[in-house]
């Protein structure tokens, strides 16, 4: 449940100036003004399941954005049932809308795990075993070019200028003499992007390594401490070390517990970030309103 | 729409342990639990009309409500649409209840303005005028017995006690001798509980009248300055000097200006007040977490 000064759990990706949301429960508009984002870039808004906490807060996000000029179309996405409820509210509340709404919605059927891709970034998504069907996420930034080389570039005659940069962005480029130049010819292979998870509200499973695997940064649910492995099990729930256990098998380089139990006072928040570290190095507890930089993998 | 410091329009009503809430938007549960009033008497949940920063926190509010062990029934009345908006949400979000719903829908062809009625007060409404179906309220609380004379009691021979005590609640006792006496004859007439207007949306309209007539305490839109009126007329508002005009008009002992347009930042508030100061001298621009005491008309 939200409370002040700690809201529910919610992740935006900003890349290029898009804007990538993951959960939006009750209350998570006031997140958003709060660090003053902006929801021009805002295209994407992606939903783990239907419990209130996850999705409550999208329609005023949609009539936040209906309020700017001439807004990009919106792409709502998750489990079998996030369609019925964002129409039925529309329906039902009659609120303005000045841009296109785009569903996706799971599918048991879906030919892979790849739910979304632009020209920037691709999102995957897999069950997770909560309480309810509940999706984590996984998203990989398109891949940049390879490293380019400059004495490959020499050898072949390329003269500098434009159709080096042509190269480097990873086109095939004619050269005066008619030659033909691969951008393969001048740089090394592409570099993958910047790789990123997030899982919330499910119990230990196989999905969560997959999600995560060799990620740069994974938000993952710490709801609740060790001591409390009881509740987590009843309630479908990951407590830190299972959380931690799980990032680290999977290779993922850094990572931030989220959804932590309303139950833990900001004193206990401590305490939960040790029980953690113990067991994971490179992990923190997410506050509210914090922003990670997550750098180019060479 | 919410923002940091400003949350939405609403108001609860809080009698002698029991809460009645008119309005809840996105966000009011963060008040509710900032100013730490608890759900344990929330008995009436009470509408203006289905847009959603009048209503989508309605469904927080009452899965906060399901926390707690044998919660009372919740009484959700409004505007038609108001339980196919709750059954709606609840049946796709799938939360937990554990006490009964139950729905008041306002209908034109209901016999008197009377909506809801329990031992501590009534609730009247009545349709504004709005850009989308809107109601406004007025609660009354119910009568107190007549001022007790006890001279008269005297001089009937009414021993002190027990007797005196019930027809000072207004019973019929019967004396030793046999007589019976009315509490008419030891009392004065009944005297007539709080009364508080809840008036939010709407253009000028004599239903305002009649919900603030000779009110203990109105709360009534002030979204706009009168020099934005062409926009309260657009919009289907008030400015701050048609709000206090009407309740002077209807023998209003003091209004509170509430839904503010959040045009306007904190400095503006003053100039708000001053405004509606100049055509009556009774009311103040109401601020979030705001706790008003009403005293008991004599």
């Amino acid at each position: 449940m939200p409370m002040p000064g700690r809201y529910l759990a919610s992740m935006a990706i900003r890349l290029d100036g898009r804007l990538y949301l993951f959960d939006a429960g009750e209350g998570t508009q006031l997140a958003w003004k709060t660090c003053r984002i902006g929801l021009r870039g805002l295209s994407v808004v992606a939903v783990t399941h239907l419990h209130a906490d996850h999705c409550l807060g999208i329609p005023g996000l949609m009539m936040l954005k209906a309020q700017l000029d001439d807004p990009e179309p919106l792409t709502v996405m998750g489990p079998p049932g996030i369609r019925e409820f964002i129409l039925e509210n529309h329906r039902i509340l009659d609120f303005h809308l000045n841009y296109p709404l785009e569903f996706i919605e799971w599918s048991a059927d879906a030919p892979d795990w790849k739910a979304y891709e632009d020209d920037r970034l691709r999102i995957f998504w897999e069950p997770l075993e909560h309480t309810r069907f509940c999706l984590g996420y996984r998203v990989e930034e398109t891949e940049r070019p390879g490293r380019f080389h400059p004495d490959a570039a020499d050898a072949l005659g390329i003269p500098e200028g434009p159709l080096r940069g042509r190269l480097q962005r990873g086109e095939s480029v004619t050269l005066p003499s008619g030659t033909v130049v691969a951008p393969r010819q001048v740089a090394g292979p592409p570099r993958r992007g910047r790789h990123l998870a997030y899982v919330v509200d499910t119990r230990p499973t196989p999905a969560i390594h997959r999600l995560c695997q060799g990620a740069d940064l994974a938000f993952i649910e710490g709801m609740f401490l060790p001591e409390h492995a009881e509740q987590a099990r009843a309630k479908g729930h990951l407590t830190v070390v299972e959380a931690v256990r799980a990032a680290r098998k999977a290779g993922t380089r850094q990572a931030v517990l989220i959804h932590i139990s309303p139950r833990y006072g900001e004193d206990d928040l401590d305490r939960l970030e040790r029980a953690a570290r113990e067991h994971f190095q490179d992990v923190v507890v997410g506050r509210d309103l914090q922003v990670y930089s997550v750098p180019l993998p060479d």
